[in-house]
């Protein structure tokens, strides 16, 4: 007996299992499609949206109509607004995804065995991609064209708040991939928003290959809770920049400044600021004026405070905290050991910065330090998967299995092991 | 508030806990301990092992006193029994793991980006891997020394029958460690054998950085339910060998004997034969008598048994089964399509073989197919760490997320992305 098998009973509503079914058998026409096609569709889909772009954003004002008259927050509906610069984006990042190197097919390695087997592993999609996400529906056109890119079909579940704006961005989708001679169902949207839905979106074990969840703490812990299918957690950032004794002061201003204020509502934006407590009487009070210049409230240990008398308490918290706003905690820390062992215990695994000029210290950072990513005197922003260089990014995951940091198509891949004889057999 | 602290009150019991805890920080210092240091750890603990031969023999006659008096089937008494030769056989196992190369630190890619930043990716240690596992003891020194090779701690949860043999083990291994240099809870037993405590060991989120379960359905049903540390599953294997129209007939049925004779009671073993219908006449006469030499018997469908009329009828379940035993399914099919569809519906995406001599059904078959191997002109049972040359295996992955088929030491490890630069800020 499979293994899958013992989950029949536990795939949800029939709808949905029919739906799984077809998507399946979608992402198996995907997989042999060329590269080509698959960027055609991503291209057309690209027009499409720009062509319809009316009857996308009537979609949109519906779902905004709905959000208003039930009273979400003004931010939130920012997040649900699409508008034709949002839609322009978003057919602009199809175009540039359509524009990157196929993953499918890349030889991983290979070798010759002593009997003569010729081994190899080649890249392969990983079959049905299953995204849950919240309210931004440009999600729905990223997401999808990832994973058409990488030979995958895309099986997305958002938000309730933003189904027109996803049944019309899908819509568009699936016409452009079927222009390009794929199956629609290579995108489908779950319409049944409710939780129980996704509590069975997350246990279609057999259908779903990966599902990524982009979405909060509860989306999260409903997931560890329920999920059957294989995931990748796209993590928060507690992250932080360490100046060391030896820092270029000057650099370490820009990079503080740049990797908390660049922008606040991100994952890699640094949350707490630690200093060595040589320089700290000269660096701190550079970095409070600089910080605060730039509209960020500081929260700093004892120490801190008695060179910066102004500012308010961190205690333990703060230092857990991840704030995603204008707020970052400070520590003075006696030694290279000290800022280690504070990240150690506060680190979420996301991105871990030092600053300094002294190799030794840099090399025991980037040695010691248990994160996605360490980085030696550059700003935590950089941690993306385009400005690494991956071109576009899924997300970026702190946990160690599959994909580490950001993630981009080839994340979204598995291998295939081949194995090509001339009739050898064991003994 | 980082999303480890949601689950800080579901980790189980306070001993459970704190010996997570120890193993944790045992891990920073295995992971940081130099690739000689881990393979002298594992020759001692092959050296120790050969020396208290007769204790770790003592400790395994009380398991298997437990195990007669309980009344267990010979063939788990079997499987749970040691002797002076399977713990030579462990020995040469640790040696064999110490001479691999380290997988720790190989840089895994990298490039530079237009604004100066050097990135790379470093292989590095996982952390914490726990293994839950059933009777043989084995297992605890073969887990063990792949976690410590690939800079992990290794967690081990053993079944309750092979207690006393583990707890010998565990601390040949512990010593050795210590004799190296290394710490003790470098690998560490849970010694609470009861079900609460296996799923509180699943759920040791932010404790345990990957889990790899070797055991049957039950283990494998519990899991899904309770995980929430990531894990990587070993999979069942339901392999198919397809003899083609144009299979040199003399190879294909060495490799059908090979695949499902040479052992029965393994994953890599094929369970069902197809065969083409074109040749079907001539071939199945021929594999009917060398397959019940080996002592199997045969179950076909009806275009199997109109050419042999004393085998007995295969109906879906048979061919849904993964036997692991002295039974295999045969098919005909009209063609290779009909071969690939029969495989879609039934593999469990372990191994998946084609005998023939024409390029394009191979071709075919090794992209259409998804398994995590697929051999052309080649026994299934070749699909294994060893024998494909990864040195050693800690099982077969039929999930595609971060290993797919045969997992060695370098599937112990996860990467670390390391940014140098010289100041570079995001604008």
């Amino acid at each position: 007996m499979t293994i899958w098998c013992l989950y029949a009973d536990l795939v949800g509503t029939p709808e949905l299992e029919q739906l799984a079914r077809r998507v399946q058998a979608a992402s198996r026409l995907v997989a042999r499609a060329p590269g080509p096609v698959r960027d055609e569709a991503l291209r057309m889909a690209a027009d499409l949206l720009e062509q319809e772009w009316a009857a996308v954003l009537e979609a949109n004002r519906d779902d905004l109509a709905r959000a208003e008259s039930a009273g979400m927050a003004a931010p939130v509906q920012d997040r649900l607004r699409l508008s034709e610069a949002r839609l322009a984006a978003m057919a602009a990042g199809l175009r540039t995804v359509a524009g990157l190197a196929d993953p499918v097919g890349e030889v991983v390695d290979g070798w010759v065995r002593p009997n003569g087997l010729r081994v190899s592993r080649l890249r392969v999609p990983l079959g049905v991609v299953g995204v849950i996400y919240e309210n931004r529906p440009n999600v729905t056109s990223d997401a999808a064209g990832l994973c058409l890119k990488a030979g995958n079909a895309a099986f997305l579940r958002g938000s309730d708040s933003a189904l027109a704006s996803n049944r019309a961005i899908v819509s568009v989708l699936r016409r452009a991939a079927a222009k390009a001679g794929l199956p629609e169902d290579a995108v489908a949207l779950v319409e049944d928003t409710s939780h129980e839905t996704a509590v069975a979106f997350m246990r279609l074990r057999g259908r779903i290959d990966c599902l990524i969840p982009r979405g909060g703490p509860a989306l999260i812990a409903s997931l560890l809770e329920h999920a059957t299918v294989p995931y990748v957690l796209d993590g928060d950032g507690n992250c932080h920049v360490y100046v060391d004794a030896a820092a270029d002061l000057a650099m370490a201003l820009d990079i503080v400044v740049n990797a908390k204020a660049h922008r606040f509502g991100v994952c890699n934006a640094a949350e707490t600021i630690l200093v060595h407590a040589g320089v700290a009487v000269e660096f701190l009070p550079a970095m409070e004026a600089a910080l605060v210049a730039a509209g960020v409230e500081l929260r700093g240990d004892a120490r801190v405070r008695a060179v910066l008398p102004g500012v308010g308490l961190a205690d333990e918290s703060d230092f857990a905290t991840e704030y995603l706003g204008p707020t970052v905690a400070v520590g003075v820390v006696d030694d290279l050991d000290g800022a280690i062992a504070h990240i150690v215990r506060f680190s979420s695994g996301h991105s871990e910065a030092i600053v300094t000029t002294d190799v030794r210290a840099a090399d025991r950072f980037v040695a010691e330090v248990d994160a996605a990513a360490v980085l030696v005197n550059a700003s935590t922003r950089f941690v993306d998967g385009e400005e690494l260089g991956l071109g576009a990014e899924v997300g970026i995951s702190t946990q160690k299995l599959h994909a580490r940091g950001p993630m981009g198509v080839r994340e979204l891949t598995s291998v295939k092991w081949v194995v090509r004889g001339d009739g050898q057999v064991r003994r």
